[in-house]
């Protein structure tokens, strides 16, 4: 870490500076230049928060050299990692792809999406049965009902099944039924629910919250990893800024910085994205086009009287008729699209 | 809810539409203008989702009329709601000073800024036990050892004290011992946790998210409220934008805005919002000026040795300083500065 | 325009509203409901302003029912917009490839980086002439020489060359040696400027400002074409949000969105947007596959020695590997790469 | 400046980032750590930009150490620059207090609004000639017509007068008649109108672009001190956020952050970043709390006909009843409003 003090910094103020950085167990470099002096600390920093120096008054900047990330950084696993269920791929040359309704909203409804997108060449299926909504007075799930409609449609297809986490007091429930555990961006800094499923043996897939940084996001999944789990998929899905034409603005380009910063898998979530149908498509062919491991589709029998999310789900054909555009996105990047 | 039709909506949609607002037990208002149709749903809306139209085809735009929140609006309820707690207000023309640090970082630390505190005038003390941090390996907070010196700081000063709530798993440890409940910046969106909080009969300060709108803000206080406890406080500390020079944009506006749409007391919290000290006392300052019910002040004894939010936290005596110079801002737009 | 009153409007305030609407020559209908009175106003709401009501102390809010632009939107003209300049086509099935330095820095340079991307399959040549840069102590362009060494490159590649135009007093300079001219993202509202270049014959790009909506980027071009000049390409070149990886968010949805509400041609800068040379191939790709009519390449023979923009230009021959790889997307988007 | 390189930069990549450093007449300080090597460019880095080392691609960060600015830095001049014009003062104690409507309508209306307003206390008169105006069918200004109304009521009242520039070729224009020159948000990174009025002798009212950090707005103040105007007077209108309750929201922390960061006046325009006539007292007082040298208030006869800006104009009444209570809110931070 960088220290840069301000002009005039005191003797004794340096001195502090010091003192806190080997109270970290760090060592010091200071120079005293003309115009400012800079302090460097010398060794692990991980420790140490940029705040704990930002907020003395002598200092004007703190430069972090290390990533504040360890287990989930590439300069510590340099290979990708490939997340495998029942025999389906996330990373590694194959695109997934995961397709269901935003939420389980009975029976006949889910054993025909799923059925449905599986014969098109879905890899996972999808299907909230707790739904996080920002209204007291929406629709927030089946719970246990619709878990048991996942496992069917299981059953049924094949596929492996994902499904939200939302409280720590749901786990043992959520993980008798679910595949793959997703974290939703509400609960991205949740940091009580990440600790719990860190020390899961169940891929996790955690999306990006909001308005996290990219940073903020892998110290998330690190939350996850340094707990023991390392089946993690980073899922982006948008974030908020002033546009209001979108519901938000899916940024694309954190699929490749992301993909610099760590080996952990990437996935896009073009459906929560956009907000609008007709934009699923182009964002699902830009995320692959641009690197994306997977690709996240909302698809439901009829849009038209969906319970949440109606506006950004596909009906099953139009679905159907994606695949093959997508697949050829796939293919120009060097990739394969998962079972199409 | 008005909602738009794209230009050259056929019939068939626009029955569509009309059976989904009856669907809701709404009743329709259609009007076939030249360039676009439009349906006005009468009734009450609160059930109904924006974007369930928003995602049908022929929709352009939808229209909210009625607010999406009601017991917390002031619609609802006329007067402002005052919470009092041990005897001391926020609320109605008291602009009350909630102080402490952080985190609880040990007994004679509390104790000491507790009594600091009171004894130059704040009305409430504070401290957190449980912290969200961003990194997993920075310090997490003492816990129920925490919550045991806040009691003892409170039995020491008799005024009530504040801490945060992070797990639904935590709450009868945290409600035997504060006084006022802290649901963070993060935890605003956990729902779960909010709907738990508004099954107590204790105070809760909701803190606004980093991104989230001042009609989010307000639903997740309907949450509380609608699960029965209205003694809910709003809490400003900022919002993410693209500025680095401040940790987050103190949204001052907020505090005018929410006080119009709502009944409920709003206070700020400085100190997170400008990450530095230098910055507490004007954001204090124009908090009260715009008609601000208190402020929370981060003190720490030894800011420069402080496990978090050292750059932000005042020592006592700047603490002490500032109080005559909020006095008269309180003052000038016709308050009280509690205790002071 | 719909514009629903506060509860508990009086008849005098909404009769003040419905004696505004007849002003602008609009006629009224309103419905006095239980809660809230809703006025619609009928007519061309082009000339009405959603402010001019919103500061009425009685009106809740007001949602525009037309688009606020007419001349650029897709109601007005159905079929795509295609520029053709000097043979070489933007929109209209082919992915225009728009390629040079950011600055002009000599004339070796340009001539050298123009034959380069010209025998790579570039189709536009671009270069600064004059540049708007954050310091007024950084390099400001070589102003007329810069247009010189166009020009020369133009003759050279047979390619048309577009570059910046910043002040009105420069246009005739300007137009002299372009052939399309770019108006910079900073001048997206420099509405003088915008209202010049409508009066000229000449293919204009228009880049989306750093923090403006979709809809205030199709008003800008709504300036240009009720000037008379059609030939308007908008470009896409990220906005600016709280993530600080990258330099711009870039806002892949916006290439859909637009073309969805206009007709006209739409590209993309990923070099400005993501402002790191690593991320330039996965954006120009994503920017293809979201539908791009063209993408825009910074290309500098020697990055590291660039005068302005050096981490963000592609060296010739990494722009000339990228080529077939962009050419395999444009076709899985069923285009053609221009000069491929 | 301090450069990090990336783990594992070669010896040849190490030198090419010293030869450039060397290249801009600075000396390096290198440091090989056991992770990253570290290089310190040591002499005056102002013409140095950060991308230019950025781009590189064994580059992994860059910070500044000094300010990229200068003449308008704290660090150039400890004394605060109080502006005077026709005797009336901005910064050293005063609040100024800059009235009037958004747009010179007519005659009779500019003469009325600044008889009105001066009679209150107003210090100097504000009124648009030349409007920026997002839609190009919306009123732009009287132009010179609006000019001489301005003329006469500075002579009525002898106040000195603020208005609008944004365009170079305005600029004779505009100073026969003006005392004090606008330039507004959208204009802020108009550097060649910033040139312009550098080389003016009148003071120059610099307005915060939407989505400008603090330091690019310094960065356009520093472009009109380099041309040797140094009466700049900042102004804070408010950035864009996601936020929509309010127009802009207003970044009330700026005003102590640039006065601690310049010696430059700053004021507050409440009226544009709010929005709303309701919240234009809340937020004048908060800027004045805050540290604002001035705030600048729109004021129009009869805002529902206004034909700008209505929404957030207050009427000549309640300007005058919101006098008293500014001015006890100015007196609590040891100030005086001007005139009042």
């Amino acid at each position: 870490m960088i220290i840069v003090l301000k002009g005039g910094a005191t003797a004794r103020e340096i001195e502090l500076v010091e003192e806190k950085i080997r109270s970290y167990g760090l060592t010091c470099h200071t120079s005293k230049g003309v115009e400012r002096t800079i302090i460097g600390a010398i060794g692990d920093e991980r420790h140490m928060q940029p705040e704990a120096f930002e907020g003395m008054e002598c200092v004007e900047k703190v430069l972090r050299i290390l990533k504040p990330y360890k287990l989930v950084s590439r300069d510590f696993q340099k290979e990708d990692t490939v997340v495998t269920v029942r025999g389906q791929k996330i990373g590694g040359g194959t695109v997934a792809l995961i397709a269901g309704p935003c939420s389980v909203e009975g029976k006949e409804m889910m054993l025909g999406v799923g059925s449905r997108v599986a014969s098109c060449g879905a890899s996972f299926l999808r299907g909230g049965a707790f739904k996080p909504r920002t209204s007291p007075y929406a629709f927030q799930g089946l719970g246990e009902e619709g878990l048991r409609y996942l496992e069917e449609a299981r059953e049924i297809t094949g596929l492996p099944v994902a499904t939200e986490l939302m409280d720590p007091r749901d786990i043992d429930l959520v993980v008798r039924y679910a595949d793959v555990i997703q974290i939703g961006a509400r609960n991205m800094q949740n940091f009580r629910l990440l600790t719990e499923v860190g020390k899961l043996d169940k891929p996790v897939i955690l999306k990006r919250g909001l308005s996290a940084t990219i940073v903020e996001w892998l110290m998330s999944a690190e939350y996850i990893a340094s707990e023991g789990n390392s089946q993690i998929i980073l899922c982006e899905r948008g974030v908020r800024t002033f546009e209001t034409a979108t519901r938000n603005t899916f940024d694309v380009s954190s699929i490749p910085v992301v993909k610099g910063l760590s080996h952990l898998p990437v996935i896009a979530d073009p459906s929560h994205a956009a907000g609008k149908v007709g934009l699923v498509e182009p964002l699902a062919a830009a995320a692959i086009a641009a690197g994306a491991d997977g690709v996240m589709i909302e698809v439901h029998p009829d849009p038209e009287r969906a319970l949440s999310d109606g506006p950004q789900s596909l009906r099953p054909d139009a679905f159907r008729e994606m695949i093959p555009r997508l697949k050829k996105i796939a293919q120009a990047v060097g990739k394969t699209l998962a079972n199409a």
